[in-house]
């Protein structure tokens, strides 16, 4: 076992009952505390934790690491640094924090320096993402979208089931939780129109999905087996692609969406890496037809991780409009990166890779406005009694995720975005 | 006119008849010099010039700069000063470089401190280039690929002349003039088979596009109009977005080239100004049907670029295999920029857009093997009697680019790389 996964450590920091973040889970993220300088960080409970506090103040002088590794905007040299001393330095969080180690836990001065209320830190994009790649595996949505849009009895392309379809998407519109994003204006073809129009789309959505940060990949031309993936994957984040419905159907015939994804992807702030998301490990659906030798692989490559979509309308209470899981997920992380490099493709430490809208076997989870209101054929109520077929002006998303295993909670937080009207 | 543009200015560096580098030039790019530290040069003749050691000894002094604007392994800083500053610095640089200008001209020391010898010096990529979107903007080469592929009665689909159909690329695998790439393995489906097949792709393909470099845009959520677009455009660079056929017709429908495309794409190293091309701006296709309202625009967008292709195989002499034209793009570098952003989508500095494949009128002018080839249907001959229907390993594919009005020869140098086989 992962010694930071130990179920029955406690720590001296307070958790609530019900924490997504307990001392088992220990995620990175960066964050401001006021009137100091951006650090990287963790989270206990409701604690944020300064980890280059920490390391000017000793705690991680039996590891070998530059002195500077913690006092970074972002966390890609860290994730760059590779699995086995990231695995190193969340094991050693774990020691300090345990109940039982007064190193930390008696030093007033110290603490003063390394702990902050979270709601008193600013949390920032937890690494700078050069590439962001987004597939489409979850075989209930491409059946969905393909019921929708094309036939329902050949709702799968022919390629879906031989390998995880995916595509470049933009990273320079991924902000974090919290930042708002305008609706996008476009080009859309009306129903029965002989031309386009132009104006603000009429038919944003929300897609659920989660996406994996990828570690320092090998050099350009070569590959990563699937025996090698898990050592190139850092950790996980929920993710909000938000998509305008009536943009993407008009632009993405021959060469895939654009304007209709790239004006903005929200993500949440804590990276929960793969060592704490280990317990929660299950198997996939089966695969068949049988895949490529290349897509083969060994154990179990799923997580079984509660997935819930809520949306609050302008000054009201949140609705929970889907309830999914990413165990649904067709094809594995694990065949998503090696298919991504089995032709030479380089990755970089901080690279997204986005899973496509998870939605699940049932109408209640469905991942996107698009699956729930089945093409605005029906609408969802919302607390206020207002009624939904896509997202309005100044609707906040919010997205959560936790696996419970009865024994540990580890969860993600939220990512929650408003959407501003378009500019002018 | 543009001070730097005045094509009666001669310089004191040498400069051979018919070269791409004259003073008229000026061009920017990063090297790295024999035993030195990198830098930003520009180029006159054969000849690299040291822009920080130039600022270090005081020839930009009558400039507002920070003192390590050129001492960067980017120029992305500097283009994110936006036109105006850029501009002033290579006036500035035409001046220095002036035949009559005395200050540089007879100070050999100074000189010994500026000036290398081209081929002494290594050549870096020129920018970070955070993310890369390739357009479809040659109304032949597209009309060429639906013929092939589709029907020759509606080669175009339904969006295509209504806007810049583009989508995004991979920047990770975008590298330098000189930098091998390798051939990609994956997934094709065979003609007739019924379940795909694994292994190196069997038909590897140049791509002759031409890549812009844009400014620092304007925040996430807000459009650049045509109006504005010029002023977020620095230069440009010549592009080989490498293409594997077979991966790319399985795995494209419905989101697009990905690991077709992703495994390489090569660009020449100096970037060419938009200033410096400003006196070969032409009129391009009429539009019709009319575009909407934001795609529409004033004056000459499209630019006189004339541009070659080449095969060298291994150990052999070159073929040329196509010659074609910048200005038969049918949507020009300004409406592409305002498509992109009309949806607030955010712009970096250094961000690459590239045309797409650059097809002229006339077979001898389709800017890709695919189309040269017709489907493979006819093969290219080479000068050492082998034929060509796709790129072979170890063939060396060279693209060139120059304006040239009668006056003054305005070139990009070359863009040259190796297809190394893959690697098992």
């Amino acid at each position: 076992m992962i010694k930071a996964n130990d179920p029955n450590r406690r720590s001296w920091i307070n958790v609530e009952s019900g924490s997504d973040f307990p001392i088992q889970n220990i995620p990175f993220g960066v964050f401001i505390p006021e009137d100091d300088i951006i650090t990287i960080g963790t989270r206990i409970g409701d604690t944020a934790v300064d980890l280059s506090a920490m390391q000017q103040l000793g705690y991680f002088d039996e590891i070998n690491l530059d002195e500077d590794v913690f006092l970074q905007d972002t966390l890609n040299d860290f994730i760059a640094l590779g699995r086995e001393i990231n695995r190193d330095v969340r094991d050693r969080i774990a020691e300090v924090f345990d109940a039982d180690n007064a190193e930390l836990r008696d030093n007033d001065e110290h603490k003063a320096k390394i702990l902050f209320p979270v709601n008193e830190v600013q949390m920032l994009m937890p690494v700078f993402c050069q590439d962001y790649t987004d597939f489409y595996s979850s075989r209930e949505h491409a059946t969905n979208v393909g019921t929708m849009f094309r036939d329902p009895n050949n709702a799968l392309l022919p390629n879906w089931l031989h390998l995880p379809v995916g595509y470049h998407g933009r990273s320079s519109t991924i902000v974090i939780s919290g930042e708002p994003v305008h609706r996008p204006k476009g080009q859309r073809m009306p129903p029965n129109a002989d031309k386009p129009v132009f104006g603000p789309s009429v038919r944003v959505d929300f897609e659920l999905e989660m996406a994996f940060i990828t570690g320092e990949g090998k050099p350009m031309g070569q590959s990563i087996s699937t025996a090698e993936a898990e050592e190139y994957i850092f950790g996980m984040v929920l993710f909000n692609d938000w998509s305008a419905r009536d943009l993407q159907k008009w632009e993405y015939v021959p060469l895939g969406p654009f304007l209709a994804k790239n004006f903005g992807s929200s993500i949440s702030p804590w990276v929960v890496t793969m060592d704490a998301l280990e317990p929660y490990r299950v198997a996939g659906p089966v695969q068949e037809p049988e895949v490529l030798d290349y897509l083969k692989f060994e154990g179990d490559k799923n997580y079984d991780i509660n997935l819930e979509v809520g949306i609050a309308p302008e000054g009201s209470t949140e609705t929970t409009v889907c309830k999914s899981n990413f165990k649904h997920m067709y094809w594995n992380m694990v065949q998503q990166l090696t298919h991504h490099t089995v032709n030479g493709c380089k990755v970089n430490a901080g690279d997204m890779m986005a899973s496509g809208t998870i939605s699940g076997p049932t109408p209640d989870s469905y991942g996107s406005m698009l699956e729930l209101s089945w093409n605005a054929t029906k609408s969802m109520k919302m607390a206020d009694g207002s009624e939904r077929t896509f997202i309005e002006d100044n609707d906040t998303v919010i997205m959560r995720g936790y696996c419970d295993n009865g024994k540990v909670r580890i969860g993600f937080g939220e990512v929650s975005s408003k959407l501003l009207p378009a500019i002018d």
